[in-house]
């Protein structure tokens, strides 16, 4: 019996430290070998003149998820990881969506039902809590960590979902005394609906003025008071699709003076600007997603964020909602008021596509920084790391072979998922995966499908070293003991 | 018939911009002449070797006051405007604070039947809102402002009285569309909520735990926010008694990017110190208001805060529970929890000697920015101004003369309000007004009180300059009119 | 016997603090009273309708100065003050200019030489130290510091002039010791020279290009600098035409930091921008001046910088090269690259009408900012004060009547100094000086000159009180004693 | 023959990005494996239990070097490496330092000429440039580069080393044409200077007087320059031991506003302070070098600094002069002032464990982190990556085993250069490098040392991927083609 099930010879195997010429030997679905001249596998892929690159994870995903507008995604859990591989991400990490008056454990339920049988990569599930009754943050969070539940997002805007400064401590409370990771979407509500109400109240409802209701300060606001509300409770959070540079110096404040605060952000930030939303009549819906895509200067920031090491994390927040649908963009019917547009955008397959061409390509960043910004920090934020994210002995064996010099142009003919338009139609990008594998079989080659809807599995995830708290708040008081140092 | 009714002869006139040696001509109660050897008036007071200063503004104070936890103010109009001009501070700004439920009108007239025969100094009054209703904000503002009362305070916490964002938001709208000064007590609520409880429950219930509870950061949110809303409604804001260096940097950036913000601070964060609250007992408790002391780093901050223009206004806020009083200090009851004590210090008589002696002599702000801080810009922040807070012609003749050099230890004894305590018990200073004048009448002379409760009298104010807007708000969208310029 | 000499009449007074209608009583040249219905004088103005402003300090003048290149300012003492007093400023502070191997007492005896029956407004000078020898710190700068010269000038650039960290420090010790304001050019040396060669090695010798070799960065790493070796020798200083946002910055984080550091900018930088230097051929020498005009950003950040306290004082740098003069900008012959270009602009007449109109009438700074900037801070900042700078009773009678109403077209031929251009030419204003008086003579009436030659008088400045150091520097040591305090 | 050479079996493997367990196989000095259960071995270790990392690159070593003042490092290459390897660090690049006059390929064969036949680890070499002549630049330096001399360093301050700005320039200039890495020390000299003998003047000559000679704000400014003139010119540089709250801020900013500055520190920054200094006598002594030791708050910044990644490299500064010995600290001979003291503290063999120990076990940094800072970044910032500075296939097996729990106390007696003492005598730690291994040979192994003088090479540095340039500087000018982008 050969000693590798699999191995995959002569390529430049990259992870977020290393860029290294060797052959990655894999036995039952996980990398057992890195060397020169392994023994030859059982298969044997020839990787020579292509990067060997972790597949990637990407942790921001909405799929066969209903918002509380009456808008559904568009993309199951089969779609949804279809696209995902054929973008070199093979493991996802989507949403439980808690409604007010659900149960936690019902709402996971439910979630699993969705996936069983369909998907065709890996996923785990963050929990969004809407409604965080005593016996939500009591009893279900604690048991649903224990069963591999480690993370939570939480909103501070929409009327179905936010929770009030209250609410947000208690479930940063409960986070630290379970373990667990708080995602964060941060918005000021009461200022964009003010806002909205004015520009509404002016005849000002084109698709445009989503951007100036969803204003840069309700981003900074919310994030800066996010930021204090984690340094009160000393409990780690993840600020997820960080968009405007008010929000970015925020974050990189935190940082710099200690507080363990992580941040995300997204294709949208980088590809899409206001101008995109401007366009004639609803087609401006195409580009709509909260927060919103901003300027130039903008884009500089969340490119230079990316760089410096202020973004831990580089998502999609895949939110496909079709453009010509009842259940997509247009579910507000004859109303096309920018407020009653589907928000979201998909981008789960051009993800990691955009950001080599753009990033790596460019010098922007390097490619172990793309690594880790796509494949190990997400797994290492979520508690999936050293299982997935990197191409290491002992990992499973989820990998993606790049044609660096592959030149495609987006369009939504050649994507993978359930969507009927790209907000990145005809841009142009060099590098796309042209192998992935889960577990060692591969599901996308060369562009053929061959992933089988269920043969990608749930994973359970552990509680993420990222979400240890420091010890003592800021005023030397630890909330889950009452000790209280004077400082 | 004298040319002048009074001249100041001989003294060294100080303002806000100048100092210089002259006489000061009065008649009919104003201003009238500045002169080298001006004529004989009919009454002569010898001022030489002595600072002549307008009479302080004092536009923070809580007078004849009950609060929601069932605590009354010490301080009549009589006793608080006797304690004042015994301090050099000749108007007053006190609040007519309305209860939710109550008309703003009703709340006005309550508040003119206290004053009404007491006061010995000239007062104003701010509007407390804590029940921004449709009619509240649609009929009764437009209305008061016409009247002369064109400031309003807001809180972001205590539960009797806190506003939502949204709450702010309406106010601040109605402020720019009719012109008026929004004051704002920027503490997080929950923050300080979820803090008290968690120190209650570890039995962390002495007076220092005031200060823990009321943590920088509450105060650095609550002022962020603060400012981010304003800078949504383009409505200038004055923020109250900041104490933190979070809150005074956040006041500092939006000065320095152009925003209208405008902070005021007291002595109690510059005179005492979380090691105040930490006394034997109850003792602490004297020195318990919100926000609290901080320590010595803080205190710096503030300084360098009134040195460098962060701060605009030096005010007492004068909030006296007396320390042994069932409807003071203790009005907990057998409850002595740090969340029971009324909150508050005294202030009014000790504000400006306490700033001229630490300040001044010390040479860490110019005799000129003090009579700014405490006479000549509260005046002109509420619309007081040119009438008070001035040397000037037409300017009414409220003048305190000041010995720079005589020594007093402050004491409760020789102090003239109606308290039973004082923070700063043998606290000494150098320098204190010998002579108080309203309108050219002698109320305090030489340790004698001459002023007949009554003769003080209620001021209109104007729609102040500093309390309008810039035309647009960050978006370029103009709130009152709905025009939009695209930036 | 009168008992004013000159009364002016029912205009409406503005000083630094304040904003009075009242009557100017003056006696031997010195204003006596201020009031109401002053008696009436042996000369009257009626000012009724119009603002009665202190006349200005314009407290950075290059007037019968040689530069090192060979250029010669076009204006004398006779047209400099000529000028000034047309556009409302009274009393100027040329510098008396150190060349290598000259002493001193020599430069400024050949500039008082100069002035010497010319000035028609009264004057002072700086001294420019570009040779500080062991003789000039040590026994020329004490001596004449008591005769009333009371600032110095340093430069970090200019082959001819600049000094080294070391001499800089030197200066300043000497400046601790004896009691003087230390004026800095701070731009760095060495990145202009480099880049200027490189520039001109590739051909890009155009006026635009000195905007180009004056890099931002230049100014803003030696701005950074001087503030450093201000902060280790105690010693303020003054930071002088300022035009950078990196400047603007570091300045403004040294004053929040407790660093007694001043600022000035000048017209140049609010009203020219390096599209200015990018005219045809050699017209863009027009507006070169060092630092150079920048951009549309810049000149936010100066406007923000005049209106938030950054900046002390308004000066206009007058520099005055004639445009077709082989001593004026054409001081290089037949090279006409950029390095050879005579450096300054013009401004002594315009400086405070064109603040006026784009600063005070727009409500970017409010009146008595304005009166500070151009009147009372250069007079406080150079020793001039009360003596001179503002309207109060004791200060010489040095006034100027506006007619804030009267609008202007800029242009060579209604200016009154020796050019032969205004980089202004046909910019419009609102608002012109319509009486300039010194010590109570009138000397600019309506558009006729009334003032003599030799009317004007040297000042001696006293030590300012800006000047005074703060007691040890950041290390805790007393540069003067010895002193060293742990801190 | 057996496929490997060696085989360091069941230890866990850390890297820059990723923690594996796994064994390593080696063959011909190289890491050709890394896998589960590797075939045996012709050598085997067995690293159960144990840490295996990269060997230490140690990028900032003074060995067998004379320094201006008369000083002789007590370490030679055979005592330097052996004291490296036995820490942990099995690479160092010390220094080939030209005196003026020197030309720069005689000073590098002067020093390889003192490392032949003596290294027990490999080494590489940077230049320091004292005398930047046009041979030098021009000539010398390219050559040089060709060669594999690829980084320099530049002085701000001594004497000896000086180079002035313009100088500064050119050597940048030099490296962006070339492609080297420009080492800064960065403290401004006049200032050092100034202080130092103001401090001698008045007595204060102890040890202690150093630090305070050595102001922060020293090493703040020359940062801020430094800083500045790469910007300028464009061209990446790399500040070493940095040490000082006010450098640190600056870097970060240069960082965050995409700046490529790298940064250093070292152990006797987050070690010792300034007390260390205050000792009986001369004892201070041991612990004096520049910059100097700071203050508790200061080592915060620098901990802060190597969490955030404003740090990129972590080395000794090793700098090793004897106490007790006329060429080592006491080099003034009876002249103990601080001005004559040798400068610098000991420190290759402690670096890693200290950092291990303090760092890693605390949870301040990751053990990633702490491989990237000692081991990866070094090598990639300096041309050495991948063949040095990490564990993966193809690279050279440098490799350390950490016993991770082994406690030990440092003292002189324990280590292994040619010191008479460490300034971390009785300096408690956790964790310590039981084997070390260069090119697969185990040169130290469980206390023995068993590699011989010579078994280390010489190595070639590529141009590292970190000294590329951006492509224009911050006018928009290419310096190198002189094309200018307005922007």
């Amino acid at each position: 019996m050969a000693e590798f099930d699999l191995v995959i010879r002569g390529g430049t195997v990259v992870t977020a430290g290393d860029t290294s010429r060797c052959d990655v030997g894999v036995k039952d679905g996980v990398i057992v070998a890195l060397g020169r001249n392994l023994a030859k596998g059982a298969k044997e892929i020839d990787a020579s003149g292509k990067l060997v690159l972790p597949g990637g994870i990407d942790s921001h995903v909405h799929v066969d998820q209903l918002s509380s507008s009456g808008a559904y995604t568009a993309d199951t859990f089969l779609s949804g990881t279809r696209s995902a591989m054929c973008g070199g991400t093979t493991g996802i990490i989507p949403f439980a969506a808690q409604f007010k008056g659900q149960s936690l454990r019902q709402t996971v339920e439910e979630y699993h039902a969705k996936a069983e049988g369909q998907a065709m990569t890996d996923y785990a599930f963050h929990l969004i809590i809407s409604d965080p009754t005593e016996s939500v943050i009591g009893q279900e969070l604690p048991a649903l960590i224990k069963d591999g539940y480690t993370s939570f997002k939480i909103y501070l805007t929409y009327d179905a979902l936010k929770l009030n400064d209250r609410q947000f401590l208690e479930v940063l409370a409960a986070a630290r005394r379970e373990g667990a990771m708080v995602m964060v979407h941060a918005e000021n509500h009461d200022m964009i609906a003010w806002l909205s109400e004015k520009l509404i109240q002016y005849g000002h409802t084109a698709p445009k003025f989503h951007r100036v209701a969803h204003a840069n300060i309700a981003e900074g606001e919310a994030t800066n008071r996010a930021i204090a509300l984690s340094e009160l409770v000393d409990q780690p959070i993840l600020m997820v699709h960080v968009s405007a540079k008010e929000a970015i110096e925020r974050i990189r404040e935190a940082k710099a003076r200690g507080v363990k605060i992580f941040a995300e952000t997204c294709p949208q930030y980088l590809f899409l600007t206001e101008d995109d939303l401007d366009k004639d009549g609803f087609e401006g819906a195409k580009c709509m997603c909260s927060p919103p895509p901003r300027d130039k200067e903008n884009q500089e920031y969340v490119w230079q964020g990316l760089a410096d090491g202020t973004f831990d994390v580089f998502s999609s927040d895949h939110a496909p909602y079709r453009y010509d649908s009842p259940t997509g963009k247009r579910v507000g019917g004859a109303d096309t008021s920018f407020k009653k547009v589907a928000n979201g955008v998909p981008g789960l397959e051009i993800r990691m596509p955009m950001l080599f061409s753009a990033g790596v390509l460019t010098g922007r960043i390097d490619i172990n920084k793309f690594v880790a910004l796509c494949c190990t920090n997400p797994a290492k934020m979520y508690g999936l790391y050293p299982r997935k994210g990197t191409i290491a002995v002992g990992a499973d064996a989820d990998i993606a072979i790049w044609d660096a010099e592959k030149k495609v142009t987006i369009s939504i003919d050649m994507l993978h998922d359930d969507m009927d338009y790209t907000p990145y139609e005809g841009h142009e990008v060099t590098g796309w995966p042209v192998v992935s594998l889960v577990r060692g079989e591969v599901v996308w080659n060369d562009g053929e499908i061959l992933a089988k809807p269920g043969q990608g599995k749930f994973l359970r995830c552990d509680v993420p070293v990222t979400a240890r708290p420091r010890g003592t708040n800021v005023h030397g008081f630890n909330p889950t003991s009452g000790d209280y140092i004077k400082f």
